[in-house]
């Protein structure tokens, strides 16, 4: 492996879920993997679990830590070729990446969605950037429009939590007072598809009239814009805010009957409820909901460790 | 040792202290037990000393550091229970500590006073939410109205300089620009008054009035308005600026006959002259006395590291 | 070595340029040096190449770097003796700088030309508070005036790519949108003095009227005011804006007659192009400069872990 940058990167799902789980069974098996090396973690966004996980998963590896905070006013970076630079930006993409990646051996790169131009964003052109500028391998920490270290642990805590064969797991959208990004719907969705075909999961979407996702993430799924009827025997309830793809960045509602509570839960067949945090409480999800036992949402955030060594194990041993 | 929060939770003093010099003249005794473990440093606030006191004295143990800068916008963090999220806050402490408790082993958290709020203040409801929300030790990096690693370290200083048996140490309030937390007088007291049971030292407190302590920490102490009589024959004079608890957060007085300057030193006992740090020069105290041999402030500034590596070497040995 | 902040650190030019060839072909060799040994990294200014190489240099050598941010509003320092600490400075280098060096075993400190007083600049106040205040090594990682370690990298850069005997470099000013201090021209112009002597370089400046440096780097320097003049038959252009020493900090020009583009480098001996980064794209040299294989600027970039890491080498090697 040499990217990890959305689910086409995995291979056989049932395959990754063995490994994450059999390094949580005994984290520090392959401590030796990584002695000597270097992972760089460049964040042009604030982050919490995903850097102290990812941390946490390089620390069990034995590999070394570089972390560089971009999101500050003081490094700004320019993507756009051919550009004089007299402005704010006072560094170019093709400088920086080639120039940090000679520093370390892995780069894990986070990069939001400016949620302003749409092309920009489903162009990953940061992400995209890294792997197009230097020659080491790349994860992403979220990019403008996927998560798939978040999905992954999504996916290993499923298949820890589930009690059919065959879940049915909604993916729900619910309000939220700010915009925003599309990344981790779109990428539980794709990772969902796949484990449709290779795990026998059932996977429907519910949202209000014009939350609609991109063909690309969208395309052969099941959409119900009825929640109770989406929910209706659920195994796995997600929750998660997005702001509108078709009006991009917009917000299009803020209905609180979209919230998840107990009633709604009441219609699933005593569904786990899961989130990829940060929730905001009585918005996405009462607090009864959130502070019962039917919640996974503490559990999905340790499996990111996981998931992210697994991608790091599965780096280090093709280097 | 699980907590660590106050003076409560040391235990012997001298034995602590015992524990503390012998880690100083052999730092590395005890690098096996960090060991493939992770402490988490959660900081509110700003830090210098503690940030780096405690890196060094994790280092010493063998034992690896995240650190998370939890003090800008990006992320604010929701206190209270059954709020409709729909403001700043995008995390509730509910989610945040379990999920960072999994991250690692230990966490230490730095969480100051607001000055708004005495009740949120004085219930230190960052610092016990971390004790409710989670199961893993905790060691406070001062808290709303404690600094315990301080005061531990400033009883390991006095023991190390201290030419008497029954040394006099006055804490005298000084003025300061800004308002300023009570925690280290706060904490330094309740020490103190361990200290004067234990060790047999003298303690008396000075300040102009409306500066007295809340009634947990002044209670049963020695308390002299006068300065000048305060200072006496005293053995160790620590100064301190703090804002009133009575009117709480307030600034009553910028009196600078209250800066330690050389007349005041000179109605001591040769004292020796302590302070936290940083310290704002000629405010405090006159840079004559700063200069001075008299002055201790670097060796309390050191022994931050060994109050620190007592503590987490408690920790570790009780896991 | 105690000390690296100048050129005059360094010794002998070829020895030290071999032993970072060493390293860079053995990097782990001297793995144990640094084992039980702390580097702390204080930025007064933030920093991308200069963090991450030095980072890489000390894991190299099997150090620990601890790293405090100290350019954010939360921590301002006072460095002017006598003064009555009344304002925004919270602490006084005084106290700063012996209590980190307890921390540690070395201090790299950047702390970058505020561009307002030439004296304060000039005198490279908080580079040498570090030096003054405490007695363990110190390595500059950009004063006011001088910036050793990218000057060394470079100038083993020019060692690796050079292919005459004598190679005839050129620093040439090149407009920039924002006033930049004359820490990398300045430190540049040193090391090629010295290497005129030691090694043979033929070494020319060439600016507009007005950006002449401080006259304890320009003396004995080669200036030829006309670029095109200045260009011809050269080996390397260095290229790199910097704001006016006599009219201090001002911008005197953003002349793009100045920009090194194709004309100018038809002029050289097919000379590679030079610069410390980051580089304004299209002000200072033009894309299809920077993306010629005549560019090596990443080579430079690179060079920084090895000059950085003979330093520490020899610093540890020292203690």
């Amino acid at each position: 492996m040499k990217y990890f940058t959305s689910v086409n990167d995995i291979g056989n799902l049932q395959q990754a879920i063995n490994e994450a789980k059999s390094l949580k069974n005994n984290p520090f098996a392959f401590e030796h993997l990584g002695k000597k090396k270097m992972l760089a973690l460049v964040f042009f966004n604030p982050s919490l679990r995903t850097r102290m996980s990812t941390q946490k998963a390089a620390f069990h590896l034995g590999l070394d830590c570089m972390i560089l905070n971009a999101f500050n006013d003081s490094w700004t970076i320019e993507t756009k070729d051919g550009i004089i630079m007299d402005g704010k930006a006072g560094e170019h993409i093709k400088e920086a990446v080639p120039v940090i990646a000679q520093y370390c051996d892995i780069i894990g790169i986070r990069a939001f969605a400016n949620l302003q131009d749409r092309d920009e964003d489903y162009n990953e052109i940061l992400l995209n950037s890294f792997k197009k500028y230097c020659d080491i391998p790349i994860i992403s920490l979220e990019s403008s429009i996927r998560h798939p270290l978040q999905s992954f642990a999504d996916i290993i805590t499923i298949e820890e939590q589930k009690v059919v064969n065959k879940p049915k797991i909604v993916l729900t959208w619910a309000p939220h007072p700010k915009a925003l990004p599309q990344a981790v719907p779109n990428s539980f969705t794709e990772w969902m598809k796949k484990a449709s075909v290779e795990l026998d999961y059932e996977f429907i979407i519910t949202h209000p009239k014009g939350y609609d996702l991109a063909d690309e993430f969208y395309s052969n799924c099941t959409i119900i814009h009825n929640q109770d009827e989406a929910l209706e025997g659920a195994d796995f309830v997600y929750a998660k805010n997005w702001s509108s793809y078709t009006e991009y960045g917009q917000i299009l509602s803020k209905d609180t009957s979209w919230t998840i509570n107990t009633h709604k839960m009441a219609l699933t067949n005593n569904a786990k409820f899961m989130h990829c945090l940060p929730v905001r409480r009585n918005m996405i999800v009462t607090d009864d909901v959130l502070d019962s036992s039917q919640s996974i949402v503490i559990q999905q955030a340790k499996n990111r460790i996981y998931s992210a060594q697994t991608v790091l194990k599965r780096i280090l041993e093709s280097m």
